[in-house]
C-alpha cells in the first residue's frame, strides 16, 4: 500500500511538473508567433518608404526616404517614454485617460528585466514583446500622414507633429478601446485598427494636407496635373511588403497563436486584399479607360484597411465584399479629394481615412457577433475622428504659425533634396 | 483506499486533461510554421515581380508589373472559387477528377469559420491555413508563364489564361498526386513540385513563348539580339526574395513543424541553391566568357527549381550535385531555346520547366527511400508534362483565333507602358 | 487492488508518454524559431547588396551586385566543406584549435540524415538547423569586406579571400568564444557577435581598404570628393532588411525560443537601432550642417553593431545609450577614416569595426552580469582583431603579389560593369 501512495505520489508530482512545462511552452509558441508578427509590422515602414518614394518625384527622393526611415525611429523610442503607458494603463471608469506608472517604472528601471517580463505578461506573451508589436504599430500611424503631405513639408514640423502624434494622440485614442476604456466599454469593436491606425492616421494625414496646401503646379485652372512617380518598381515593393506585413498586423492582432482565429484572420486579410485589388482596378478601368496600376495598387491597400476592423468576426464572403467596396471608394475618394483641391501625394487620406471608416462601420453591418452594431461603431469612428482631425490641427496650426510648415516656393520647385540633404535620390551615370 | 482511489482519479483526469491541451499546442506550433511558410511564399510573388521587372526592358516596366501584381490576386481567388477543393477531393479510384463540395459549402457558407478550420483539419493545422498556403502556391505557376511572354503579350489575354490555367490546369494535375489521385497511387513523388507547380509552369510557358513568337528585333539574320533589362538591382532583389520564399515553399511542404524533415529540408534547398549558381556561373563563363550576374541568378532559381522534388529525401552531398547540374542545365537550356528562336524574356522555361524536370528524373537517381523509382518519374513527367502543356496550348490558341494574344507592331515597339496604362516605370528627372 | 495497480500502470505510463511528446513538443517551438531566425538572417545578404549598390556608383553596379550574390553562396559552401567543424569542435584545453571529424562524417555520410540530426543536437533544435544558422552568419562576415573594397577591387582576388577569410579565419577565431575554447575560458562575454561577425569582417575590410587603396579621384589636393551613389532607395531598403534581419541575428543567437530572454533581446536590439539612427543623423547635423541620410542610416547599423554583443545582457536604457555612443562614432570614425585617406565606400570599417569594438566594450561598462569584466572584453577584442587583421593583411598581401588585387585604371574609370560582366546595371530608356 506505501509503495502504491509512493508512486501514486511521485506520478502526481510528474504530472505538476509536465502541467507547467507545457504552460511554458504555450507561452512560448504565442510568444514566437508575437514576435515575428513585430518583425512583419517593422517592415510595414519599409514598404510605406517604398510607396511614397516610388510615387513621389525623383527630385524629393531622399526627403521621403529621410522622414520615412526616422519615423519608426521616433515612433518607437516616444512609445517607450510615453505612449504605451497611457495606451495600457489598466483603466477606472469612465476610462478617458491614465498613466500605467508601474509599467513605466519596470520598463526603464527593473534590474532583472528577462524574468520580469514573462511575469508581468498576462496575455500569454511577454512584456518585451508587447512593448515592441504596440511599437511597430504606433510608429505606422504617423508614417501614414508623411506620404499625404510629402514634396513640401519643412521636415522640421513634420518631425515635431510626429512626436506628438505618435507619443501622445494616438495612445489617448488607442486607450479608449484596446486599453479597456470608454469605447471599449461601450461595445466598440475595432479588432487591429480599421480605426484606431489607420484612420487616426488618415485624419492626422488631412489636417495636414488641408493645412500645409496643394504642391505648386498641381491645380492649375481647375485641372488637376499628374506629378509621375520617380519608380513605380518601388511602389510595387512598397505595396507588396505591406501585404506581407499585413499578415503580422492582422494576424498578430489576435495576440496569441491560436490556430483557428489567427489562420481565418489570414484568410479573410488577403481576401480583402485580393478583392480590394479587383475593385481598385475595375473602378479606375471605368472611370479612366486605362489598365491603373496606381489604383490596383492603392485598392489591395484599400482592401487591406477595410477589412482590418473585422478581420476574426466576418466570413470570407464577407470579407470579398467589404474589400471590392474598399476598392471601388479609394477611386472615388481619390477623385473626390482632387475635386476638393486636396492634394495628397501617395492617397493617404483615400486609403487609410475613407477605407478606414468603411472598414469599421462594415463589422456593424457583417460581423458575425450579435454583440457588434452598426450605431456603436459609427459613434466610436466619430468620437475617434474629433478628437484624432482636431488634435493633428491643432498641431499643425500652432506650428504652422510659428516655425512654419512648408519649405520655400523655389526650395519646393527645385526639390527638397538638394536644399536639406545635399544630395540627390538617383544618381545613375556610367562615366565620370 | 477511496480517498487514493479519489487521488488517482483525480490524476488521471489531469493526465487527460494535460493531453488534449498538450495536442492544442502541438497544432498551434504546426500551425505558426505552417503560416508563415504561406508568408514566404506571398513574398515569392515580389521576387518573380522583381525578377521579370529587372530584365524586362523599362518601357514595358509598368505592364509587367500590372500582370505581377494581378496574378496572385487572381490566383487567389480563383483557387478559392474553384481550385482548392479539385485539388484536395478526397478521391474514389481511380482519381483523375472529382471534387470536394463539403470543402467548398464550409468555405463560403460556413456560420461559425474558425472553430469548423479547426476540427476540419486533420494533417496538424487548420483549415484555413491549409487553403492559403496551397493558394499561394497556385497563383506561383501562373507567374511561371508571364515572365516568358513579357513585353508583347496582351494583357487580356495574359488574364484570362491565367483564370484558366490557375483555376482549372494546375489544380486538376496537382490532385493527381498531392491529392492523392492516380500519380500518388503509382508511387510518383514529387516533394514540393518541381513538377506539379514549377515545369507544369514551364509547360504553360513554352506553350505561350511559342504561340505568342518573338518580341520584335530580337532574332535578326541567325543572331540573337540581347534586349537590356532595366535594372540589374530589381533581378537581385527578386532572386534573393525567391529564395527565401523558397524556405517556405519547400519547408513548408512537409506540412508540419516536424523539426528533423524541415530543418533536413532548408539545408537541402539552400545547398542546391547555391550549387545551382555555381553551376549557371561556371558553364556561363566557360560559354560566354564573362563573369555573367544573369547566369548566377538563373543558376540559384534553377538550383532551387531543382531541389524541389526530392528535398526531403536526399542527403546534402546530393542536394549540390543536382543543384550543380541544375545550374549546367540552366545554361544549355537557355542556348538552345535561343537556336529554336523560342523568345524567353527571363529564361523561365529554363528554369522552371527544363531544371523542374531534371529535379523529378533526380528523386529517381538520388533518394534515400528504396520506393522512388527514375521510370515512375518519369511517366510521371510526362502524364504531368503532356496535360499542361496541351492544356496551356489550347488555352492560348483559342485566345489567339479570337480576341489575340499579341499586341500590335507600333505598341510593342513603343512600350506596353505608354498605351495600356498610360504612365511611365520610370521618371527620374530632377527639375519639372 | 490488481485494478488500482493497473489503472496506476495505465496512467504512469501515459505521463511518460506525454512528457516525451512535450519534450518533443519544445524541440518544434525553438527549431521553428531558429529556422525563421535563420530565414532572417539570411535576409541580410540582400540587404548588404542593397546597402551597397545603393552607396556605390552606377557603373559599378553589377559587379557589386555579382560579389554580393556569389558571398553567400561561398560562404555557405564554405562553411558546409570546413567552418562548421573548425567552429564547434568541441574542445580540449587550452582551446585554440580543433576540428570536429564525426560532424563532418555525420554531415557528408550519415544515410538517415533527418533522424540523426534531431538525436545529434543537444541545444533544442537539430543539427541542420544548427549548420544552416551559423552557416548565415559565417557569411556576413566576408560581405562586410565586400562593401569596403568595391569599385576598385580584382573579383578574383575578392573571391578567393572569401573562401579562406569565411572558412577558416572567422570559424577559428569564432571557436574561441562560441566553439567554448580559450576566450570562453576566460570569461570574454560576444552575445551575438559584435567581435566575432562585425569586427572580425571589420577588420578584414580595413586590411583590404589599406590594401587595395583608395579610389582614384577620391583624394584630390588634401580634399575628400564624393562619389554619388546610384540609388539611396536602395541603401535604405538595404538598411530596413539589415535591420528585420538582425532580429534573427540577434533574436536567434539566444539558440532557443525561450520566451524572455528573445523579446528582451528585440527590445534591446531595436532600441539601440533607434539610438545609433538618431545619434548618427545628430551627429552628422553638427559636423557637415545638413540632414545626412547616409549618416542616419550608417547611425542604425552602428546601433545594431553595437548592441550585438550585450543584447541579452543589458536593460533598455543602456541599450539606448550604447547605440546613440555608436551612432556618434560612426560619424567621427568616418571622417577620421577620410583624413588617414583610407576609403571605404559604404562606411563598412566605421560601422563595424568600430561600434563591434565599441559594443563589445560596452558588455564590460553595462552588462547587468557581475561576471563580465571591461578588461576582459578588452582582451578579447585585442586577440580576436590582432588575428583577424593579420590573417586578412597576410591574404590579400599574398594575393596583391600573385595575381593582383586591383583592376586597372582605365577599368576603373570606365567602370567594372562593362569590362567584366558586358551589362549595365539600369538601362532605362524608353525607345529601341
Amino acid at each position: 500500500m506505501k509503495y502504491f501512495a509512493s508512486l501514486l505520489a511521485n506520478d502526481m508530482a510528474a504530472t505538476m511538473d509536465l502541467s507547467v512545462e507545457l504552460s511554458k511552452n504555450v507561452l512560448t509558441t504565442n510568444n514566437v508567433w508575437m514576435m515575428l508578427a513585430t518583425a512583419l509590422v517593422f517592415i510595414m515602414h519599409l514598404g510605406f518608404a517604398g510607396v511614397e518614394t516610388g510615387f513621389g518625384q525623383a527630385k524629393n527622393t531622399v526627403n521621403i526616404l529621410f522622414k520615412n526611415t526616422i519615423t519608426p525611429i521616433i515612433g518607437i523610442v516616444s512609445y517607450a517614454c510615453v505612449g504605451f503607458y497611457l495606451m495600457y494603463p489598466g483603466f477606472e471608469v469612465p476610462g478617458w485617460l491614465s498613466f500605467d506608472l508601474a509599467g513605466w517604472n519596470m520598463f526603464w528601471f527593473s534590474p532583472a528585466s528577462a524574468d520580469v517580463s514573462v511575469n508581468y505578461a498576462d496575455g500569454g506573451y511577454t512584456y518585451w514583446t508587447d512593448f515592441l508589436f504596440q511599437a511597430m504599430f504606433a510608429a505606422t500611424a504617423a508614417t501614414i500622414v508623411s506620404g499625404a503631405i510629402a514634396e513640401r513639408v519643412k521636415l522640421s514640423a513634420y518631425l515635431v507633429f510626429t512626436i506628438f502624434f505618435v507619443g501622445l494622440v494616438y495612445p489617448l485614442i488607442g486607450s479608449w478601446k484596446w486599453g479597456g476604456g470608454a469605447l471599449d466599454e461601450m461595445g466598440f469593436y475595432d479588432f487591429a485598427g480599421s480605426t484606431l491606425v489607420h484612420s487616426v492616421g488618415g485624419w492626422g494625414a488631412l489636417a495636414g494636407v488641408i493645412l500645409v496646401g496643394p504642391r505648386i503646379g498641381k491645380y492649375v485652372n481647375g485641372k488637376t496635373v499628374d506629378k509621375p512617380g520617380a519608380s513605380v518598381p518601388l511602389a510595387v515593393i512598397g505595396v507588396f511588403l505591406l501585404w506581407l506585413g499585413w499578415f503580422g498586423f492582422n494576424g498578430g492582432s489576435v495576440l496569441s497563436a491560436d490556430p483557428a482565429l489567427v489562420s481565418l484572420v489570414l484568410v479573410t486579410t488577403s481576401l480583402g486584399a485580393c478583392a480590394g485589388g479587383l475593385g481598385g482596378f475595375m473602378a479606375a478601368y471605368f472611370s479612366f479607360k486605362r489598365l491603373d496600376l496606381g489604383m490596383l495598387l492603392n485598392g489591395i491597400l484599400a482592401g487591406l484597411v477595410g477589412i482590418t476592423a473585422g478581420a476574426d468576426v466576418i466570413t470570407p464572403g464577407a470579407a470579398i465584399l467589404i474589400g471590392f467596396v474598399a476598392g471601388i471608394l479609394v477611386v472615388l475618394s481619390a477623385i473626390l479629394l482632387d475635386k476638393l483641391k486636396l492634394d495628397d501625394v501617395v492617397g493617404a487620406v483615400s486609403v487609410h481615412l475613407t477605407c478606414g471608416i468603411w472598414g469599421t462601420l462594415a463589422v456593424g453591418i457583417f460581423s458575425t457577433n450579435p454583440e457588434h452594431s452598426f450605431l456603436t461603431q459609427l459613434i466610436g469612428v466619430l468620437i475617434c475622428g474629433a478628437t484624432a482631425f482636431s488634435a493633428a490641427f491643432a498641431i499643425f496650426y500652432l506650428l504652422k504659425k510659428t516655425v512654419g510648415i512648408r519649405v520655400s516656393a523655389e526650395h519646393e520647385k527645385s526639390g527638397l533634396d538638394s536644399h536639406e540633404h545635399g544630395i540627390r535620390g538617383y544618381t545613375i551615370v556610367f562615366d565620370e
